[in-house]
Formats: structure tokens, sequence, C-alpha cells
């Protein structure tokens, strides 16, 4: 689909939200924006996609947020929103169908916390293999994160439930997921070897409708990210 | 008042939380509980205060929250919520008295922006006291720190309100308002002299009752940073 091509700097700006639409501005590949995809697709809102150069980011794009950040949401209306769990809060507070944070404000705090938590695993992913690029020991960095991962995985134990929030999947499952898909991605999915119940959680993700309409299998990743960090992102690799 | 001396490692552990109140886990002079604080009596929740030894943190502190952080809210149903702005965000949910966060989705996550913008200013507290006892140059952290907090200003002058959120005071005030009324104890006041609009704010913010409630005079906040830097907080300064 050539629409889903990357806007660049240069390029000339797309025209105003349609009235019964939002509009996202994303980048294929990108994990934070994935979050707010999948709640979109989650929640079946219509929306459009512009996809963005982050490298060689449109004026017309930093004009409308100055950090220049994907995801960023805009409506009709004009209202430019961005970072990834305030798109995501935002969407499911709109949207009322299909709910995904719980109702109850301990439910929802508790979520809170646990992305808050989930935010230390993030780094993980980019800071064990660029030490392996750089030829550098990263078996603390791996045992730090296996340590984390651990107490995911108990989590679940200790629930008993398919998801984190429930039996169904909630918005704490697609916080998450996007960077633990990533894991195999990094070349570092031995690290959930000893985490049974949250490789089971990754196998559940995996078959969620909504997770296959908007993940890439892991060779296409890798060649997406070989690009990257070859400082030349083919943002628009396999279209 | 010899109840809010800290509890240490070693203490007693308080007893349960009363069915019609909440308890809170602080120190006097921390403020990310301070914004916990604000909001408790903003919206004149009842509750009670457990400072802890933040040095020296009970065990059985810890066997509530392992991160040992405050603050910490506890339920009388044995709930436990942490990090600042969940805890703000539960209590403004649960208590429907005087709510502080907008209604309008969009307003909200003006506020979660706002908030996550401001996380950016939070970090020179630190670093320019930290460099000038080094004997470090800090004017580059000082020129950083000016042009955020222009931001904050310009952002006052559009919206030609005393506050961020209008006219009255709104949660991200007080989520902002312990960082800036610590400039003074950092010893940075000067840099708010480019920025009318926020010092403007800062004098409405400082004759808000709450802020009056929660707050100490910039001797008592350095007597007790002096201790703190000295490897010995004070944590009862003042009792």
């Amino acid at each position: 689909m050539a629409t889903e091509k990357v806007f660049a700097k240069g390029s000339a700006a797309p025209g105003p939200v349609m009235k019964d639409s939002i509009r996202i501005y994303s980048m294929r590949f990108c994990p934070f924006a994935q979050r707010t995809r999948l709640v979109l697709n989650a929640k079946g809102i219509k929306h459009e996609t512009i996809n963005i150069n982050l490298k060689d980011k449109p004026e017309w794009f930093l004009a409308k947020n100055p950090l220049g950040l994907v995801p960023t949401l805009e409506t009709s209306a004009g209202e430019v929103i961005y970072e990834s769990p305030i798109t995501c809060d935002y969407l499911d507070e709109v949207y009322p169908e299909k709910k995904l944070l719980p109702s109850s404000p301990y439910e929802k705090a508790q979520q809170k916390m646990m992305l808050e938590h989930f935010s230390k695993v993030v780094p993980y992913l980019y800071t064990i293999p660029l030490g392996r690029r750089k030829g550098e020991d990263v078996s603390r960095l791996e045992a730090e994160l296996k340590e984390k991962l651990a107490k995911f995985d108990q989590d679940l134990v200790d629930k008993k439930t398919k998801f984190f929030g429930g039996n169904s999947i909630t918005m704490i499952d697609y916080m998450m997921y996007p960077f633990m898909e990533r894991m195999a991605v990094a070349e570092i999915q031995y690290c959930l070897d000893h985490t049974p119940a949250l490789k089971k959680w990754m196998q559940h993700m995996s078959e969620d409708p909504t997770v296959k309409e908007t993940t890439f299998d892991v060779d296409t990743y890798k060649n997406f990210y070989k690009s990257y960090h070859e400082g030349k992102p083919d943002y628009d690799y396999g279209l």
C-alpha cells in the first residue's frame, strides 16, 4: 500500500483529519507507536495512519509536535496527543467500545504500577544488543533482565490468569507486548527460558487477532533494525 | 506532634488502617510525597500519616512495598499504591469531592503531557546544586533549565490564566509545586528571573491554604537537606 510510505522533510502536509476519524502519526516498526496501533485496532476505532521518517522529520510534523515523537494522535478538532500511555488512555476514555483499562480505580492503579515496573525492562532491549555489538560482556545485564522478568512471571503464576489483567487481554498486555515480541529480534529470547508463565503469555498474545494485525515477522524486524543500525533506516522496508 | 516522628528499621509495625481512613507512608520533606499530601488535603480526605526513615527502612514497610518508596498509600482493604502520580490519580478517582483532574479526556491528556515535560525539569534541582558542591561550572545546566522553564511561562502567558488548568488550582499545579518551591532551597530561584508569569504562579500557589498546610519555610528545608548531604538525614528536624 503506497499510502503507508513515510512522509519526510520537504513533503507536503496531509490535509485536515476527517470528522469521524482520528489520525495516528506512526512508524511501522516503532514499539511505542505499536501500543497505540494495538489500542486503535482492538477497539475498532476508525483511523488513518501517517508514517513519519524519524531521521528526517517533516517540518509540518514538528509544528504539530515539537518533540517530533511517534506515536502522536491528531483529532479532527486539531487536538494533538503524544506519549504512548497517554494516547492509549485517551483513546480508551473517548471511545467507550471494548474498555481496555479496568473500571476499578485500584485495578487501574495496579496496571499503572506494573507499567512503571515494565519501563525498567525496556532499556535492556537496547543495552544488551548494543553491548554485544561492541563485543562487551553482557552477562550482568542479562542477569538483571532475567530477574526483572521473573517478577512478571511470578505475577502470572500468583494470579493464575492467562493475561496480566485477567483471562482476557487488557491495556497492560498491549503496553508490554510490543517490547516483549522484540526480545526475539534482539536475540535475547533465551532470557525467558526460566519464566514459563511469561512464555505462555507471549504465545497467547501472539494468537490475538489485534496483535497479528500490527506485527511483522522476526526477519522483517531484523532487516529493518539492521538498516537502522547502519544509519540508514529503511522505514518503508517491505512495502 | 510525637506521632509524626519517623519509623525506622526495627520499629513495631503500625496496626491496620481504619475502615473510614486511608494511610500515607511519607517523609515530611519529600517533594514526591508532598504531591500526595497536597491531594489528600485539598480534597479533605481523612487520612493518617506514617513517616518513614528512608535511610533505614522498617522491614514491615519493605514487605508492603518492596521498592520502599514514599509516597505509598494503604487502604483499609490492604491495597497498596505507589508512584506519586498514580497515588494522586487514584485519590482523585476514589474520592469524588473536589475533582482535581479535568473531566475532559483531552484536557486530562494535556495535563499528563505537561507532567511529562515537567519531569525533565526535576533533575536540575539535584544536578545544579551537586555540580556547585563539586565546584563545577553549572552555567550550561542553568541555561537548559531556564529554557525549559520559559516554555511553562509561555504556556501561562498564552492561556491568560492564573494556574495551569484555568483560574483555579487543578492537579498539574499540585504535581509541579513541590519541586518549584524547592528552587529557593536549591538556590536557583534566579532561574525564574525571566519568567514573570511563572513567578506569579508561584506566588498564587504559595497563598493556597492547602499548600500552606504541607510546606516548610526555606530555612527548615535547607537545614534538612544539609543533614541529608552530610549523610545523616534528620527526618524529624523541627519536631
